[in-house]
């Protein structure tokens, strides 16, 4: 059976490149083996290893790419370097400098027509599942219409992804009443809860911090500055605890009998807190599909950021959030003429 | 012996007030009996209450006041009822609502000279110990002078609190490397290594969200609006460690038995984690010493708060940092002149 989704990737970029790629390559091969794979990077390299990982072999197209972006490349040098392994393998999955692949897939696949600018996406363990967060990362700063934008490919991402009928969507601030937060933020949810009645979005409004772990809503919006500091923040805080229970169970010899019976639940728990099942970013907002991998994960988390990959490129992800943008970009423009009413009612 | 510290104590905010006050107050009090106590709210009612709490009785005057400032109220509705509870305990510890403790505070106090705007601290456990976050929710913006401000407030902060003779300080970013992040924020980092050369303060750059836990720095400087929801995130994500760590251990009758087995080692783990041990977020920038206990907090946690009040009191942290703004207000009026070379060679 022949596959209408094929992945691009780059077999040079991570901190285990390009062995973990080849691996993780084989990982998600054995489990789909009729999605074809273009395999950037050194030939000599990757054919090398190929040998070794035969399900991976049977579906890799190997192409070549002379130069590869060093993992401490800044993005401007990276977009100079024609015929890099990342140049290649746009469209696809990658595990190089994040800025650097954003840049380079901005220039070759361009932004969304009507969309402000890219984001990058986050999936969270939560208390009830998981859901999205984005921006982590791609932009610095953003403007009240910019979040509109990432509200729509979330909602659109979480639909195609994980067949969320209906996604709730809230706008991450420092406290949930509406008059919380900046004059930024505050127009924002306006703006969301007036082009979001037009596009049947469910808005449920501000969500805190500690509403993404408990999973209150399924997307969460925010700005890339505060999203990555929060992604990094609440990993930071997951491994410490797992650091203090470790010290917990080992600190004298009755808790470790304990955790020696208790194994099977605390590999369980273990398992859930896998950083690399939850691997992989994705580029929304450009007019293709870019995954960008953990630059450290192992075989398994590449694996993740492969399949993630494929089922955005199966799914109805890219038409959605164009059908939707088409329909803000109408409202956008009648805004001045019979919104106005609506917009003066919700500041008074 | 006789206390040169008088804590003023909110007896009427937060959720489980004023039980969780007075009792939080007795355990405190059985610690440190010769710190004197005035207790403002509902005389009727803590009286009823300070009968089953002999410690708190001893040192606790009563201080009348006929309205409460309810938890939902609005800062400025707040400020308008005098004789308010929390009105009368400036100075002091309460856990009523942020909001208004502030506006309050910030009337009754002002903010020291030379400072641009007061900010509330979390004092955040990590691997090392704990580290002081700042600010954590007082201001939803901060341009680059005022995280100066938050850098010199914190560093004194720490020196007073927890005796570190020379803090470390991290500027929160989304990324280690000087490139990285918005004008602003490279702005501060200029600025704050620019003063931070002239106060002799140990700058050592951006740190990032897993930073904190880790705890890279003693100090981490941000603005309200991003620490807020990395505090807040953090916390969530600590908890829902938490829940899956108990479901974890419940998931088979072998792991509950370790679980069992384990129990004085996870009692541990447990007091470690509980909030209460680091429960009262400092106001800093004011005339004056203002501790917020967490709303929600029992008594051991509301004891935590005046504990923390009565040290910082008992310290010279007003006094430092008032030392460290004059020389930092000389250098900002010296900038325009002979600085001129350090600050082009800063960003040349």
């Amino acid at each position: 059976m022949a596959s209408s989704v094929t992945l691009s990737v780059d077999g040079m970029g991570g901190d285990h490149a390009p062995e973990a790629i080849v691996a993780g390559v084989d990982v998600f091969a054995q489990q789909n083996p009729t999605i074809p794979i273009l395999l950037h990077g050194d030939e000599a390299a990757l054919n090398a290893l190929l040998v070794q990982f035969s399900a991976a072999k049977a579906v890799c197209k190997v192409i070549h790419a002379a130069e590869i972006v060093p993992m401490d490349a800044k993005p401007s040098q990276a977009m100079r370097k024609k015929g890099t392994s990342m140049w290649n393998a746009i469209a696809s999955v990658s595990a190089g400098n994040t800025g650097a692949l954003m840049a380079v897939s901005h220039l070759q696949l361009r932004t969304i027509e009507g969309l402000h600018r890219p984001a990058i996406t986050a999936s969270w363990p939560t208390a009830r599942g998981s859901s999205v967060v984005l921006d982590v990362g791609a932009n610095v700063d953003s403007d009240p219409e910019q979040l509109v934008d990432f509200a729509i490919m979330g909602e659109a991402f979480c639909k195609a992804l994980y067949g969320i009928h209906q996604p709730t969507i809230g706008l991450l601030n420092v406290g949930a009443e509406e008059a919380k937060g900046h004059d930024d933020i505050r127009e924002a949810m306006r703006l969301l809860r007036l082009y979001g009645a037009l596009l049947d979005l469910d808005v449920r409004g501000f969500v805190e911090g500690n509403d993404i772990s408990l999973g209150t809503t399924d997307v969460v919006v925010t700005d890339g500055f505060t999203g990555n500091i929060a992604l990094k923040t609440a990993e930071g805080a997951a491994r410490l605890v797992g650091v203090f229970l470790k010290e917990a169970l080992t600190s004298n010899p009755l808790s470790m009998a304990g955790a020696f019976l208790a194994s099977s639940g605390l590999k369980k728990l273990k398992e859930r807190m896998d950083p690399s099942n939850l691997n992989g970013g994705v580029f929304l907002g450009l007019n293709g599909l870019v995954v960008k991998s953990h630059g450290g994960t192992n075989a398994k988390g590449f694996a993740t950021a492969l399949s993630i990959a494929s089922k955005l490129a199966a799914s109805s992800y890219l038409s959605e959030v164009k059908a939707n943008l088409a329909r803000l970009i109408a409202a956008r423009a009648s805004e001045t003429s019979a919104a106005i009413p609506v917009v003066e009612d919700q500041t008074a």
